[in-house]
């Protein structure tokens, strides 16, 4: 048991798994949940991964020893006025953030004296979105990073940690702004160019919609996972953390210009040590437990 | 039995596939293998999915009934050069090479009368490349392209469609021309994409290889998947298919700015929209039977 009482503001994917991780391991005596929607309250309730639903963040966060805020990114600033005025003295408040910096902004200053904020990120996720989405195994063998500022309590962010640890993650420490320039490389810009190359093949009117579904096992199927992703919270993703994309996206560019032109002037070796070169850091993400080295991410046949 | 005597040329993922594939339904009484390079033979040699192993082309394709061209598709004319004066009379030839325009150039003026060129493209394969790589299943529900030409022999196509029926395939005949557009849109584009941004992170001194390679489960793995694929062939791809490449790439830039403008004026109305767009292509994926439901492709954990 880690927590007595936590609170669970949104009931996602993410959520969701949280809960579920939590039972599995005993790591809350109490789990209540909230959604703004009442469709969302209505299936967590169905699916009984909580043991109450409620229908405000104000009233869930009453008596909770852990907060978690796992809406998209752009409603965390006012969920964190809302549940204010009602956060037990020396009650943790987290949140499951895809951007740092941005949500500290949002959240940070409306806590109260007494309350420790302790931003964090799971990074685990599926395509799927919802509260029928969460499964226990979530986290396992996945990294969380905690991003907890210099006067934040070390005992809060110790017990946070534990409970992550608890549901089978690895954690670390970061800075904020070095998190949100890192998830823009492995996450933000990935997910952005996959979006664009799937809305352009829905475009092109050439290309009818069957080829493109028939003949994606290609390579393209791969970007539509990422580009099934929940809109609502990559749009928040991008709006709130404008600056490192938008810095990574000009590299990326600069870097496809010098390909294209290689492709262009028929420049062969320019291409084949590019690509060389990208095989080594397959190979890393593999040693490191990060990805499978089966084929195909070893899905085999989908029949 | 389909065919007598099959020569491969050139002895990597897809040939060694095709000759698991052939053996373990019966298609062929006799196949024979080359490769330029002797560490490949002498691997074909131990693994032993072939019949023969010999040193040429030209001697590989002496008395075939069909002879598989599976080399980079730069190496074609190279090799029909080769292997024109050897082909028996009445014999086909195929191919298995990602671009079909520039292989029907490289191939077909070299062909003698009398033997069938039909050009094939196998939407099949993994990042995984070499003689060791093949196995049996890597065609099942997979679809075969065929490219005929109005005078091809019809009955020459017919037998290679069984060929690769047999193999667990479906097949379809497309022009040549469209089948580059399509391949631009499924494959190529994606496969440069997602190489360009796999070179991105490792050109990223900020963020350590370290860091890319532990937070990569956020989005990149996906993309470093595609990017490991092998570089001698992807270049001769892109070179091959220079102005589809470049069409869709174009494609792609546009829209990628538009998104990137989004993000700058905070605009994410066209950013959701876009996003939600793209979901429903991933549905047709799913339903068309060419992509798992599960989420993150089913590979869950990965220790």
């Amino acid at each position: 048991m880690i927590y007595q009482r936590v609170a669970l503001i949104g009931l996602g994917l993410i959520a969701s798994s949280m809960a579920h991780a939590m039972r599995r391991d005993g790591l809350a005596a109490h789990i209540t949940g909230t959604s703004r929607s009442s469709e969302t309250r209505a299936i967590a309730r169905e699916v009984g991964f909580c043991d109450d639903i409620v229908e405000t963040a104000g009233e869930a966060v009453r008596d909770a020893d852990l907060v978690v805020l796992a809406v998209p990114v752009g409603a965390m600033d006012a969920v964190a006025r809302e549940i204010a005025p009602k956060l037990k003295p020396g009650a943790t408040v987290t949140d499951v953030g895809s951007v740092k910096r941005a949500v500290i902004e949002a959240v940070a200053p409306h806590m109260p004296d007494g309350v420790h904020f302790v931003p964090g990120h799971p990074l685990a996720g599926t395509e799927h979105s919802g509260p029928r989405s969460g499964f226990a195994e979530l986290f396992e063998n996945r990294w969380t990073i905690l991003t907890p500022g210099e006067d934040t309590d070390q005992a809060a962010t110790d017990t946070l940690r534990r409970l992550w640890t608890g549901m089978g993650a690895f954690v670390d420490d970061m800075d904020a702004d070095h998190h949100d320039l890192v998830l823009a490389v492995t996450s933000h810009c990935p997910h952005l160019i996959a979006y664009t190359m799937v809305g352009v093949a829905d475009d092109l009117r050439r290309v009818t919609d069957s080829e493109v579904i028939k003949y994606s096992a290609a390579g393209f199927r791969d970007f539509t996972r990422i580009a099934a992703s929940d809109p609502t919270m990559w749009r928040d993703v991008f709006l709130s953390n404008k600056e490192a994309t938008l810095e990574i996206l000009g590299r990326f560019t600069e870097e496809l210009f010098a390909l294209q032109r290689a492709i262009r002037t028929g420049d062969g070796d320019h291409l084949h040590d590019y690509f060389t070169r990208t095989r080594a850091i397959r190979r890393g993400i593999i040693e490191a437990g990060q990805d499978t080295d089966a084929p195909n991410f070893g899905r085999g046949t989908t029949r």
